[in-house]
């Protein structure tokens, strides 16, 4: 079969388990909020574009058994039913922003009936789904333009199209331009402490027939130094008016280290991503995770002493000034950030 | 009981088989060169300092139940056995230093008879032991004068008791100072693949009751942006005559990233480490270890698809330009790098 990450149709919303990849292979139904909670909570369901095409769905799926027909009920359990879904992953902004877009929805259609309001949730909520897809197409080819014939480049975490409803973000530039280049080579971060790149990015390149060389974390600015890269590409998680991006603990690392070794650093995301709402690095919250995430792997194998301190932030923050361009939906942003990102956003 | 790494008394060779740590604490006995090129192959027995030891013992285990008294045979074996001995670990320049003194201990000693040949080897053997724990006491000494009260610093792979046979390299250095000062912190990178900051260290430091934090590789560049850092302190497995240090994979990317945040950078290493007959960079072989080391953790759970190619080396270099001091048993070593470690093993 043709794996995908996300699939919504009947009614059911079916996701592809991530935690078990790539030794299980598992699609998992989606059958009320809890469900919803439980997959974006411990990353099931994770990338931040799927994880908004998600909180769609799971929200119509929450609502739609509803038997009341007082709208003052249906969008007090609405409201209630929001909050909870955000509630589950504080950092990412997708979430936050694809319940606020169906929410709006309802409110400005106020004057029709409970069920009617229902099918107004199950389009928009399509309508996000489609334009994911759209979003990553176009990623794709304005970054594709980027790549050259024998590059080289790093990436971490994943951001395909597991990570997506469509090819992805950063994955995307990559599957796009080895259609033209297919010698490309892709140099895989493991991502700990949950090990996105290992698992779920060599499992995604490799069955795209791109050849594949996982890393260590560490190992990449060794690598940078022997010329062995020759660009970096990251998604993003959050990125602010300045161009401050939040993105997986790890990528402000990679930052640093492509800047001392001249290489370029990408990040591709699309515009949802952007919070014009924050500006300064301070701006943005970062979500700190269980330290069993590190004191173990995945869980499963201890690998610390059982009581010793942990520190686990999820993201870290690369400041606009190590970044070369952010490739987004709307075309390549360089810099100055600041102006070209206002710049953009006006111009939609 | 009180933890050692290694002890040698009534004949018997006894090693903590670090392998287990920190879930199992099982010490083994080496019984023959089979063991001993098996816990070094296995990283059993590791870290530099602590291999020099252990192939001293390893050697005299190794002939001395000859029963041949033809010193031509004698010396044959003893020839094979080094060699032997060399080949497990060819990036361990402690493994040659220890052998080749032994073995020219032997050279210059050969009127004597076959028994007395024996002797001389153990002794020379204990000498080697003897005198580490003396180093690392002097690196401990010199280091803590670097050391401010508040200081948090940060730590690579594992460089104490475990890598040595006294109190250790970068870690002695800590644990001198914290004597003095006892409330500095330590963050301890967890060192993929192998583990050894996570597994040995964070053991290692809490037995000692000083505070601890573990955290991934990839989260370290984030805490020297946070000014959580205030000095970072590594070992090194070789040093060339112009100061390029060759360390655990991730050494050079904590150097960059201390270079770029500011924080100053500093290497421990007995002056053993140092090998004046390399100059530069590539004059550094670098073990590539095998791939199931990166995808697999310790062999036991897989975390990527089984096809995937790694890139997997032991070490990286780190050059001059990113290093503060080295910190010898001489005194410590800052730059110009290549000047002064000439003018210390001049003195010597």
């Amino acid at each position: 079969m043709r794996h995908f990450s996300l699939s919504f149709g009947n009614e059911r919303l079916i996701i592809l388990d991530q935690e078990g990849l790539p030794s299980q292979v598992k699609y998992i139904e989606i059958k009320n909020i809890k469900d919803s909670f439980q997959a974006l909570r411990s990353l099931k369901v994770r990338g931040a574009p799927l994880i908004g095409v998600f909180a769609g769905y799971s929200l119509y799926i929450s609502i739609k058994n509803l038997k009341t027909k007082s709208k003052k009920v249906f969008l007090k359990i609405l409201n209630k039913n929001i909050e909870y879904l955000k509630s589950s992953r504080p950092t990412a902004v997708n979430l936050f922003w694809a319940l606020e877009r169906i929410k709006r929805k309802v409110l400005s259609n106020l004057n029709k009936e409970v069920n009617s309001l229902k099918d107004l949730i199950k389009e928009e909520a399509s309508l996000i789904h489609q334009e994911d897809i759209e979003l990553c197409r176009k990623i794709g080819q304005f970054g594709a333009k980027l790549i050259e014939p024998s590059d080289c480049i790093l990436t971490h975490c994943n951001t395909g199209f597991l990570a997506t409803a469509g090819e992805g973000t950063a994955l995307s530039v990559i599957y796009t331009a080895s259609k033209k280049y297919p010698q490309i080579k892709v140099y895989v971060d493991e991502t700990r402490p949950l090990l996105q790149g290992a698992r779920l990015t060599c499992w995604e390149l490799s069955s795209r027939k791109i050849e594949t060389i996982l890393i260590c974390d560490n190992m990449a600015s060794s690598l940078m130094r022997k010329g062995k890269i020759t660009k970096i590409i990251v998604g993003a998680d959050r990125i602010t008016a300045k161009g401050f991006v939040a993105n997986k603990i790890g990528t402000y690392n990679l930052a640093v280290s492509a800047s001392y070794h001249r290489i370029p650093f990408y990040v591709a995301a699309p515009t949802s991503t952007f919070d014009l709402s924050l500006k300064e690095e301070r701006d943005i919250p970062i979500e700190e995770r269980n330290s069993l995430e590190v004191k173990t792997i995945l869980g499963r194998i201890p690998i610390a002493p059982k009581k010793v301190k942990v520190y686990n932030p999820a993201f870290d923050v690369t400041p606009p000034q190590l970044i070369t361009a952010i490739i987004t939906d709307r075309g390549i942003i360089k810099p100055p950030f600041e102006k070209n990102i206002r710049k953009v956003f006006k111009n939609a």
